[in-house]
């Protein structure tokens, strides 16, 4: 048995066999041959494994994941087959005496760099299908494991070092049990993403790729933020006493589902869920989620080679404004750029890409990616109750700006005949400092607020939350950040506007009694999330929990914000 | 005659012949050679000229630049002449017949990866070494041109990408007449070097190192921003008088240099200038200065192959001190990370360096560093009026731990019986936005506080003030800036402290009212900035500026605060 210790990011406990999400070293070195003939066979037989394999991909993919997805492997077979890429590499083989994987990279570079530099999405599109083809011949050449997450048929559990938007992506929701990460804290994506799927997750393990093999029988403590390794027959037994507690405790939450969230007091406030993708309403009704208080659209726009269509982002927004049946629901329009890339958007490599050009700065210049988005969200709006927010807000010219161009597609489409709802709220996101300082000349403007704490911290901090090395720096409870905070709800409570937070902040169980203090009117957290909050809300009286704040706001450190809200909540 | 338009970086106009700083491209690629006889002899040739070249530079260094920087070049001389790493190039190329530039390239990788594996210091200055030589021979086989900027002995303008710290550390001051850049702004490091060597410098021009070719005579416009490139003998002959005008202009100044800071209703505030090394001071007494404002140290560690030892930094500072003759010397702690790095400092790459591991928190981990250069400066602390200040803190448990580290030293030294200043004030600087909005909780603890604005602007509205395509959101003048501000001078104010700004703000124009107005102490500046601000400060009344405060700080953008700059001060 060997143990690692990380952050439980997101809570139960699983059991499976480990299954190694990794990037294969695929490097080629230039080797002289003696034999071209049998070169040129195991290039073959190569080829032939590869083509037997993308054969079997692809009827899963159509069975698990629908015919788009297999269709981008038909695509790759397509090359597979094709005379124009094969023939120049067993040429190579046979005139240079190289090694099958140099002349097969060396050729493959070559139609890549020609495709890519055509000035035709199809013929960049054809670039990317042979530099994955590449990859897997090539891996079967070197005898090395390319990893196939769409082919998962068992119960499992991910090893990564991360896990990024576009991983998960191809993951089959139904076999995959849990995640243990190296990098990463409780707002990374793999974070974000395990608790979405309901799964234990562990993050920032720091050596889980090092230590778990293929195959291992691990344990996933999401609770504890524990990775048992080889664990014994015990071990196992008194893991699965501990999901099953977790689940009793699920099942008692489960009992407010249909509860509205009030307070011990009596006072109404909103808990809402975070979703990024239209069969994630489905959890946010299990789990009694009043309202959907950030629907990240930048899942619509990945793991693809085009934007979507408007048709494509009207079908979404229809089907989560159906499905939430008159709830509210809060879309965030594109935050792209960043740590978020578009492989079909080139944008530039930037040298500090959490402080460049993404979000609404990229949608104000990039219009037509912009106003193809609002056109949907617009001709949705009749089908549900829809509130559009921007993210990534820094000055109220930029606010000005987005909203113009929104009214503007909403004039030509009414212009047009189109229905547009007349009670479209327009609100924006407070995740840069600047905003939450001059809340109040926002507050006029806007209809209401949604405070991005995990951005928020990280600015007002100047600490990027994914760095290891200045984790310690990002401190919900600062006091700095509690006072943006409190700027942000008086502005807008004196304007008549409601306040939301739709940051990792808003489900914690130390931030809820000081959120509630300050007056916060909306909760926007993971789904699974919401029945624990509401729990501890029916607890809390707003009344006791405002009467702290002036105090609260005093002190001088989040060590003394954590010691006050322990000693005065944790009986309640 | 051609034009390029980028933004005057630095006042004045040069005209020079330009010097085009640029990385060469090595890049070498395998050939087969069929007479290695000839092959090994183009090798010994360029070895030869490297040689030569070497022992011209060397001479050079020594005479311009010193002993410490001619003996990196007698190492280098060393490498050339050593049979160990030569014949296995010259065996390879006979044996491999392989070209001279490969054989190079895999013999010298070899003893440059086997070097920098030892745990031995010597021995990684020695990997070192090779890398250079390496670089120098092989510019000489494909005939590419390895710039020597040590060896500059004319007048040249430097037209480059942009200029890095060790790039300028190598220039020699008496012949560089001017730079421009392709990038970077106002705040880039070019430009505050040019603005501390006083010289004229355009930056942002996007396409200087496009368009101008080595020998180009070319003007460079620092007042509006223009760079011509073979220019008519009249317009050099207007320039020539644009730049005499610019000098009858600086001698006006020049006679308010041992005034004091005045304003028109004659109220005193400090005008100090930032500096980077000893040298500087000559310039910061020329024009007037009434202290160091700030004492960037992070030239002290740079350029070099090692930390800087005790008695080195102790000279430094002492020398700095001295020179300014009891007037305030604010010498800022080291601020490496982020865009700074050390060869010899091992730091992780990080995905966003602004917001990483750099300055305090490096300090606070890596207290060797840090505490040698405390006992350097409290040693030095009797040979003038030294304040010391922490850069990047976020939080106030960071100031309490560089503080108590501080006095710990402190203690030591006294107790080993140094002398020690007893009056040292200890600040921080405010360029974290957290810092700013709990200030009141900070100014109960510190003697002062330096506002950096560059960062703090950055940070605030979460725009890396280097890339060009967020760089609208650098915004001195936003109303969120301008608070946050005004929260750290009252907040300082009520305690009975100072407040300073270093950043390029408190030398700019439009925000010296502002500033004036706000209640800022002290204001600090390039050298060259003193002069023209001690000007404008003498026509403003300090009264009538606070008089404004209240609305200025109710506007709402950027716009309504510069026009209203504009329309209040401009005539006075």
């Amino acid at each position: 048995m060997q143990q690692l210790k990380g952050i439980g990011a997101s809570a139960g406990v699983a059991i499976a066999k480990a299954y190694r999400l990794e990037e294969p070293d695929l490097t080629v070195h230039q080797k002289d041959i003696n034999d071209p003939e049998t070169e040129v066979k195991r290039f073959e037989e190569a080829i032939h494994v590869s083509k037997q394999e993308l054969e079997a991909i692809k009827e899963h993919a159509l069975k698990e994941l629908g015919q788009d997805k297999a269709d981008i492997f038909s695509a790759h077979l397509l090359v597979l087959s094709d005379p124009e890429l094969l023939n120049p590499v067993k040429d190579k083989i046979t005139s240079d005496k190289v090694n099958a994987e140099f002349a097969l990279k060396e050729t493959a570079t070559m139609f890549v760099t020609m495709f890519e530099a055509m000035d035709n999405e199809y013929m960049k599109e054809r670039a990317a299908d042979i530099r994955d083809v590449t990859k897997r011949v090539t891996g079967h050449l070197l005898g090395v494991d390319i990893p196939n997450p769409s082919m998962i048929s068992e119960e499992v559990i991910i090893i990564a070092e991360d896990l990024t938007p576009s991983d998960t992506a191809q993951l089959n929701r139904q076999f995959v049990k849990g995640f243990a990460t190296d990098i990463g804290g409780r707002t990374s994506h793999s974070a974000i993403m395990a608790r979405s799927m309901e799964i234990p997750a562990v993050v920032g393990t720091k050596e889980a790729t090092k230590t778990v093999k293929n195959n291992d029988l691990i344990i996933v403590d999401g609770i504890s933020g524990d990775v048992i390794i080889h664990p014994s027959e015990d071990e196992v037994k008194a893991y699965q006493k501990k999901h099953e507690d977790y689940l009793a405790q699920k099942a008692e939450w489960a009992k407010l589902v249909d509860q509205p969230t009030v307070t011990k007091d009596g006072v109404h406030v909103e808990l809402a869920a975070n979703i990024g993708t239209p069969e994630d309403v489905k959890g946010v009704l299990e789990n009694g989620g009043e309202a959907v208080g950030l629907y990240r659209t930048e899942f619509l726009y990945m793991g693809r080679d085009q934007l979507p269509t408007e048709e494509e982002q009207f079908d979404a927004y229809k089907t989560v404004l159906e499905k939430m049946e008159g709830k509210a629901v809060v879309v965030r329009t594109l935050d792209i750029g960043g740590d978020k890339e578009l492989p079909y958007l080139q944008l530039p490599k930037e040298m500090n890409p959490f402080l460049g050009y993404r979000a609404i700065r990229l949608c104000l210049e990039e219009q037509e990616i912009f106003r193809t988005q609002l056109r949907a969200l617009l001709r949705a709006s009749t089908y549900g109750n829809l509130k559009i927010m921007f993210p990534m807000i820094a000055t109220l010219s930029e606010f000005r700006e987005a909203k113009a161009i929104l009214l503007e597609e909403k004039e030509a489409l009414v212009a047009a005949g189109t229905e547009v709802s007349d009670s479209i709220e327009i609100g924006m996101m407070v995740e840069i400092p600047s905003t939450a300082v001059i809340a109040d000349q926002f507050a006029k403007e806007v209809d209401f607020f949604s405070i991005g704490t995990n951005d928020l911290i990280q600015y007002t901090m100047a600490a990027d939350r994914m760095n290891e090395r200045v984790s310690y720096l990002y401190q919900p409870y600062n006091p700095a950040i509690l006072r943006l905070i409190t700027l942000v709800i008086e502005a807008a409570h004196k304007e008549g506007k409601w306040v939301g937070m739709c940051g990792e902040m808003a489900g914690d169980e130390i931030a809820i009694p000081l959120l509630l203090g300050l007056g916060l009117d909306e909760f926007s957290m993971s789904a699974t999330s919401i029945l624990p909050a509401r729990t501890q809300l029916s607890k809390l009286s707003k009344e006791e929990a405002a009467s702290f704040k002036e105090h609260i706001l005093s002190l001088s450190t989040t060590e003394e914000v954590v010691d006050f809200v322990k000693k005065t909540f944790q009986h309640n």
